[in-house]
């Protein structure tokens, strides 16, 4: 009688502890369609603030730990022990909580970057293919369902072949020296917690994900300038970058964390031989489509008229607006789907996603030092 | 240890059934920031549609029951019985259902319109004056962050005296005849489930409620003209209102359901001696100020500079967009702020609000009928 | 070989001295196809001050006259006289002007409102039918490509029957208590020289014409609201009218001349029972048209795809904005055309239109006096 | 008692037949304020067609003439010569019209590019420098009140120290292989007649003067990509550049000919320090000023509060727009003036800009070739 293709996967999170932003979208999302229960947890750095957190999400204090390696031993000698983690840490920790978490046997959502290090994606991408476990990407913008109309409209062709990539993603939070008690700000800028990319790793690769996984198309030349526009900074906070795709199609990528007043406004727009789309994350709900006679068509979430994988995204009646957690939403009920009926998710950023974003940051950084175009080496490569 | 006023609430819904659109909101809206736990409901007329439903949501299906009666007296000799009832059903069920939740000691949450007549929203207010439990109604628009904001400049005087009020609710989705075969349409154009009013008492009450909501003003005189623009109507579908609020102030009010192409596009106009404002649904995380030198200052949702009412009725940073399940969700959550301190919920429509609402429907209707002006009379004339 | 039709009409300007906002207006529009030699007129009160201006516009100081009988006396004379006259005086002065020029058997262009009451009204639609030149009034909105776009759209049942109309004209540049020095201001609030009507007759009148232009439909009842929002106004500053037109059809018309923060916001939607229109002044090239099926659809002026009539009535390629005079020089060379043709400019509101805007004034002051619907009487009542 | 400054200019176009788009727009700019007399020219290539374009616009047809050769000849030995010269025919004969032009002692006004080559802009700039008279060219987007507003506000320090510049331009006329009979099109795509830049040359050049004049920077890097879009292209239609300016302010421009639906989407974006600028040609009449504390400030043209320079280029009150013709004429009118004043116009381009848009498509081309970053070699370098 009970459905099990809709059995709640038993979940744990690693991270939303207080002040967190990015593990309290995590929990939000992974509830919001019913498809999983968060039964158990590292919260915080320490079991005590760990456990106020569990209270707080309505989890067993007892399955509140203090790290992951606690965690996946205990859970492990329960009959009802979790199925799938969720991390949410600092990049750094990505790698080897994914690893542990693969060799217990469990589904896996994480964060982007999928790693700190090109080479830690490389190791953990050669995993997951021998896992056999679902392992998705929280890519959040994927998720949006004008996003998934726009890749549904370019892989049915109806722009034509792609023959022109822009992306733009500019941020101006961190527009001033940044303030050590800012949490968010703080490690974003460190070297040794965020990598060697600053902007370009935190939200270059956003838009580098969106744009090859909207257009189909793969990057194969770039040449990156990544500058440092608050005096002081070691990392870069702003990054411009020229492309070339598959079949010499060009692209710009151009983000930055700081120019003033810019929030975050994510925009995408894909040109075609016939027609062209326009995304903006500014108007989640809307895209926007060129016709060459001058005309522009707005289409809305949740229209009759629009492909089933945008419509199976969107929740509620057209005109009413659902935003940033019900994308992060979509993309852990496609990862539910998959671990309960075993069909991959076709729509969520893998572990082949995360590998190309590590690249992508690695030659970026490096045109940028080599003041050059390079190509965009494969891994086999 | 445990904080008590963050303790969740035990929560009954009725409503929610399989193709209910605002069933489903108010499920993910109570749950979304863990202040109630979803415990109990009456989710379909039938037993086993309940149970179905109950097993979807994680509800321990003895507790799905088959009508409120039941629900009520079986919670009520549980330990961990129901605190508060959701109600989301028809509109002639919200009396009946409210007046037993508050007789049972209750706190409730009711969809709008309060009630399907003014007589029993006289008695239903009084009960709720009586009763002293927490009592809200989900007139959604009042949740979002950039109303609250601008009820906060509003009651600031940072407009100066509010000179002039419009107020528009364009929606399409009734634009034919309509098919028997769509739910959510069929009862609302059918005079014996819907009250007297349709457009009137379905949207034209939000617009109402928005507007003396935010400006702070009462309506005191109107001329309504509530057409039937889609032939074969017993129903108006359409309504178009003159206003005159306290002070001789005038005032607008648009709303239709049948207007082709419009989405929900809820839009308030607020003009006051110094300044103005302009809130619409389609950028909900927007608002506008107008200032007599010509100048439009844009708001958003999140921003460190707004009041303390708009910021703790945001979870995201800036830039972050959040829908009409988190405007749902503040009303949720200030529900249950009310329900653990006691203390009244200043910006969530209570039963004064619901009353004034039947109230409008009513002259509106009647001077509609009378093709003039009429005083909108109070409960106490 | 010199191509009669194209001859350029030799024209004579009544107003525009400096400090003119529309006198200005109209010798820019008469001069932008090439279609007028502007060779005389009465450009201020004093003959000195006519004289300099007609210096700044390249006019013979000779043909700059005191006052319109000095000038049509001369310039019959002339066997290069004027052919036709340009009215941009004030109100009450158009009707005698009007006449005198229409007795000299001259072609008229007029500002709006034609004269300054209905009796001058009726009087001079009759004078017009029968003198047999050409008569266009300004009314400056109807000269927008997009608007004529729109027109051509409803008359080739493109939304079927038109089934709701709501009209907006906000300005904000009256918003508090005048200052005398302001000249634009000072006569339209003084009911000596503006008339009865305040913002009814300066921009309501705008709002009313355009309505019934676009829509194609005679306005039959109404119920106006007329409200002073500035203490101490004599005239009405704001207005608010609902309107019943042929066939049932309701309507909606709002102007203001005291919301702070409003320019100009002229905004026109048109709904059908297939789809609805929208245009709105701050984005004068743009026509929106919305489908049922949730989707908007933006046109812009100058693109292949749009009306012959609108083509006519633009210069540039899409993308390269025309603005205000324009709209204004459109209205000028149909009239020019029609000079020389001898057909009637269709798209040009003439002394028929003239005449019901100033019914409408009279009407909705009276409703507004009455506090009731009043039906809209036609000139043969 | 006539004010010598405000005397019209005596003025000769070259271009302007029909079919032209820039001739006409030469020819209602520079009539727009009255402070030219359009007195001669060479309209077309043939006599007789010359002439008939001169019955259009009223000029004597004995002073339509077939070269500028024979007018600059016929013109010397008048009393009531041309003063001065509007150059708008093809980019090649820019260089040989202006050089004779200034031997004869006029002033000049020409369309952009100044010249077809790096050579011909150098003896130029030599030659204007030299020479004493007005030189202006009609880069039109200077012209435009706002982006006047935004130079004003960038001079002034209102963003702080500049640290990023985007502007885009994206059109989407030449999206397919070109009709020959496309006469706009045919010489633009021809590297005969249209120099050796396509994309770069026609609009890249509008994006790079645009970007300096606001910005106030100049650039000192760029790295290039010059794409064919349109298969079987021999010149570029698309370009997207990588740019350092002074003090290593990093920038980005992009432009293209061949993005379907775009129209003429020229954008600037200016982040400074301590807030953004934004500019759309889409809605020219507007500008935002984004603020770190997430204001978007929208500021009008016309509205009391602007600077005297853009007050100055601005005819009509705050809502009425004005357009691409105005912006153009703004220049004209700053032309005029300065030949009256012998003042020089601040905020006209003259042949110092010129000669940098010359120097930046030898730059990008030669970027493009051999992709890679390049300095942006000075003239005396």
């Amino acid at each position: 009688m009970m459905p099990a293709a809709q059995r709640p996967v038993r979940l744990a999170l690693l991270g939303g502890g207080r002040g967190s932003f990015i593990g309290a979208v995590h929990q939000a999302a992974a509830q919001r369609d019913n498809r999983f229960d968060l039964v158990a947890g590292v919260f915080s750095r320490t079991l005590e603030k760990s456990r106020e957190q569990a209270f707080l999400w309505g989890v067993d204090p007892e399955r509140a730990y203090a790290s992951h390696e606690d965690m996946f031993r205990a859970e492990a000698g329960r009959e009802d022990g979790i199925e799938a983690v969720a991390i949410a840490t600092p990049n750094d920790s990505h790698f080897p909580i994914a690893r542990a978490a693969l060799d217990a046997g469990l589904h896996v959502i994480c964060d982007k970057p999928m790693t700190a290090t090109l080479e830690q994606a490389r190791q953990l991408a050669t995993q997951v293919e021998a896992a056999g476990r679902a392992f998705a990407l929280t890519y959040t913008y994927t998720g949006y369902p004008m996003i998934r109309e726009a890749r549904a409209r370019v892989a049915a062709g109806v722009l034509g072949a792609v023959r022109k990539v822009v992306v733009e993603y500019p941020q101006g939070w961190l527009w001033q020296p940044t303030d050590e008690s800012n949490v968010q700000a703080a490690w974003r800028i460190d070297p040794e917690r965020a990598g060697k990319g600053g902007c370009i790793g935190d939200i270059g690769v956003h838009a580098f994900q969106l744009l090859e996984h909207v257009s189909g198309l793969r990057v194969e030349e770039l040449c990156a300038d990544l500058p440092r526009l608050v005096p002081g900074r070691t990392l870069d906070d702003d990054c411009n970058v020229l492309l070339r795709l598959e079949g010499g199609v060009p692209g710009v990528l151009i983000a930055s964390q700081a120019c003033p007043g810019e929030r975050n406004g994510l925009r995408l727009r894909i040109y075609g031989e016939r027609a062209s789309l326009e995304w903006s994350h500014a108007a989640p709900g809307e895209l926007r489509i060129l016709t060459p006679d001058d005309r522009v068509e707005i289409v809305f979430a949740g229209a009759a008229s629009l492909s089933p994988t945008s419509l199976a995204a969107t929740r509620l009646p057209v005109g009413h607006p659902e935003g940033f957690v019900e994308a992060f939403a979509n993309i852990y009920t496609d990862f539910a789907q998959a671990i309960r009926t075993g069909a991959p998710a076709t729509e969520v950023p893998g572990a082949d996603e995360g590998l190309r974003s590590l690249e992508f940051i690695e030659r970026a950084i490096a045109s940028d030092a080599e003041r050059r175009w390079l190509p965009f080496v494969e891994k086999t490569a």
